[in-house]
């Protein structure tokens, strides 16, 4: 039970709604590895799961949301979890993070209820691919974006990202392997924004995507902005299914998961 | 001897003026050290050389204007060299960046009067302490700022910091051993901005400064910002040359050194 400052105030087992940040440079991405050996490669999902362990005195299991690969970053992943707990949930994030290494951070813990599930409800996701688009090299940003040295045009990427809006099979966009059953998915919105000079950052939303989507989506429209391919290019990926077709998988670290929404 | 476009058009050796920015993160400072079985620990000053030597095809010596600590940052530190190369001068500073890890680059290359010297010949210098000023800590720049999560007022800062301006005797904003001869110098301006939130950047130039001066004296601002102490400290400090009244020596994360006058 909660009190009316959403305190919890028994011992009994609830679920748990976790908000989290992260810098994804020295994380062999989100989900827990366990190699040959037995010992642990550094993950998010790993890091955050000791911890857990420690302050609630019990141990736990973590479902996130978004699976991300080694060296991309997150503003806002989901991760839910059941524990049994008298620490007050408006605690529980400062309580988490204070054990936390610097690179990973709990931003939120919500109660809520035992139906949330954080992989199966997301209504909408966002993710962000930042690219830094000058000669200079990023210097104290080279691990949280990716370096395009050759001119894009923005305007034509942002009239290919146009065409990739509404509910399409993405299989042409996925990397093989994906194992997922349905490559159908629905992209609420495609914009490619000049951010703070020298950014180009591509923002698109949807109701989830293929195993490395967003960056070979990246790919094809830096491919577009280069001028060598035009922006039709993405009507043929979504007729052929064909990975050949789409442009290059852009590299982790200009990516970002922003929120996710439920 | 040059033609109109800089470009050296034999092979003396002639004085050549580096800009250097870098990421003082992975660097145990500017400042090459040999350790006691030979090898060398990390510095800009030993990366810089190696790829010197690399690109010019002889031994260098580096001459830096400023001894950076570890942990501490440049946009525009000054360091000159002596050689001989039939390499454009303006294509230099690109052939030598290419060469460089992914936390250090040569910003320019000029040619400058053989009398010139990195160290003896600067008029000013400026020096930028950032403060990451709210409750939750810096994720993605957690290595470029100071986390200060005690409410500090800037206007009581300000007020401290214009105390500070003129020449004067610093022997007390500065830690034992910097073995300088003479420890007045002059501080042409020092001021204190709320930058992007949360951000706090106290910002000081001088003629030069002494070991630590800066983050000394940005620790003392900040205990006058967090109410410890009155903005007359910073009479008191100079009257009495006294570091024990000054405030902490602030960590090197947060400080940038900006540019150098000449």
């Amino acid at each position: 039970m909660s009190d009316s400052n959403g305190r919890t105030i028994d011992n009994q087992r609830r679920r748990f709604k976790l908000t989290i940040a992260y810098d994804g440079s020295a994380f062999h991405g989100w989900q827990k590895q366990v190699t040959a050996d037995g010992g642990g490669l550094r993950t998010v999902a790993g890091e955050l799961e000791k911890v857990l362990i420690r302050v609630l005195r019990q141990p736990v299991e973590l479902v996130g949301a978004s699976r991300t690969d080694a060296g991309v970053h997150a503003r806002g992943q989901i991760a839910h979890l059941d524990a049994a707990t008298t620490i007050p949930v408006d605690r529980l994030a400062q309580a988490i993070t204070s054990r936390l290494p610097r690179d990973l951070e709990v931003l939120r813990a919500e109660l809520v209820p035992d139906t949330f599930h954080a992989i199966r409800d997301p209504r909408s996701k966002q993710y962000r691919y930042k690219i830094h688009n000058t000669l200079r090299r990023p210097l104290h940003q080279r691990h949280q974006v990716w370096h395009c040295w050759w001119p894009i045009d923005v305007s034509r990427m942002a009239e290919a990202a146009e065409r990739l809006v509404g509910t399409h099979d993405f299989e042409g966009f996925s990397a093989a392997g994906h194992g997922r059953k349905s490559t159908v998915r629905t992209i609420h919105a495609c914009r490619v924004d000049r951010g703070r000079e020298p950014m180009v950052e591509i923002v698109v939303e949807g109701d989830g995507f293929l195993y490395n989507m967003v960056r070979i989506i990246a790919g094809t429209l830096v491919e577009v902005g280069r001028g060598h391919f035009e922006s039709t290019v993405i009507d043929r990926v979504l007729a052929s299914k064909n990975r050949q077709e789409a442009g290059p998988t852009l590299p982790p670290q200009g990516l970002w998961l922003e929120w996710i929404r439920y």
